[in-house]
């Protein structure tokens, strides 16, 4: 319904085509970028966009890959809105957790392999990654990293410098659920290395625990290549 | 598409009548319940009776409310299925913690007031809630309780012991997204007391952290009463 409606669409990268097509067919279609380091517009930017448009009466839609509330920064952009007094929906989506737990086949959480599930960010902070260590390497938790590809061994190194077992199962996951969908699993000590090797690009996400080992029996999305 | 394939379909009470009816009208529709010390069929049963009709040459859907890899028991329901040789797909859903987040105005990650997010079960066992208090007890973490209401008080006062401060934001919703929708915010001092006056019942999601603060802005689901 909001798909049909909307005048504007403001859409990122990991929109597919398909889905951004569900749209009417005459709204006008602004993408907004969100690569790392390429970003089109700045958040700022984004925010302020959607606000000028809003004002002039148009019906906006901001289209994002995933949920908004997880590491999207949905909540910067309608605190603008609020903020400017826009009345506004949120829909929720399948986070990319979800997503490639389904078609990897690595059950978040599972009775017998992991009572939590933590879902954190990977984007390195000057080189370095500023995370909670000790809250992460914690036993029976699967970890989720979201954008962790390019601080991968470092965050291997920590998990096991925290205590975490060198041979912690673990996976990288590069564009679930769509055709160029790629799974490379290993250990904490190894799977840098792999992933390396396999040649590995974003958009990926992390998932490091023993519910990694369950993949061999529940992976049943093989796309063709 | 699924929906429309399938010949027997198993739903538990999470699963609602419009979802339902979106599956083929001749389809033979089988309830296996899933209520809190209520189960129509336990789970041992669920999962002999998919594998008994798949191997009747059925097409069988197993339909959940939420995600099926997150607190779902999906990855036990098809670890029958592929020991017994069958054919699965699995598709990700929208799970409780994104739904309340969207609909409750309380984003779980948010670059200014939280930077992990991490989800739990509440179910208690014997009486005790046995969680990792150290791990979600951790700064700048969102914590997501499902099926939390029983242990609430355990679990408020629990966090507290472990360093959480005692006016910590916290939320607890009931069915998210519905016209049924009722949220109660407090802190982890007072939140059991008014979540018992305003008498909640589950299904419900427990939410802690700073985010919560936010919902007093985002806040925009206001169903009827």
């Amino acid at each position: 319904r909001l798909m049909q409606q909307a005048d504007v669409v403001l859409y990122d990268n990991l929109v597919s085509k398909e889905v951004l097509e569900l749209t009417r067919r005459d709204a006008r279609r602004i993408y907004v970028g969100k690569q790392r380091a390429n970003h089109t517009l700045r958040q700022e930017q984004i925010n302020a966009l959607m606000v000028e448009l809003a004002k002039q009466g148009q019906r906006v839609l901001r289209l994002k890959g995933g949920d908004p509330y997880v590491f999207g920064r949905g909540g910067e952009e309608i605190e603008t809105l609020a903020a400017a007094g826009i009345r506004f929906e949120v829909v929720p989506g399948i986070t990319a957790a979800n997503a490639a737990a389904a078609y990897a086949g690595i059950p978040l959480t599972h009775r017998e392999h992991a009572h939590s599930c933590v879902f954190v960010t990977g984007h390195l902070k000057d080189g370095t990654m500023d995370l909670d260590w000790h809250g992460l390497a914690r036993p029976k938790q699967t970890i989720v990293i979201y954008m962790g590809l390019l601080g991968l061994e470092a965050l291997c190194r920590q998990l096991i410098a925290h205590g975490l077992a060198e041979d912690t199962p673990a996976a990288v996951v590069q564009q679930a659920t769509v055709p160029q969908q790629r799974v490379v699993t290993g250990t904490l000590r190894d799977l840098a290395a792999r992933v390396a090797e396999a040649g590995l690009r974003p958009p990926t996400l992390v998932i490091v625990g023993d519910v990694v080992r369950l993949r061999e029996k529940l992976a049943w999305y093989e796309p063709q290549r």
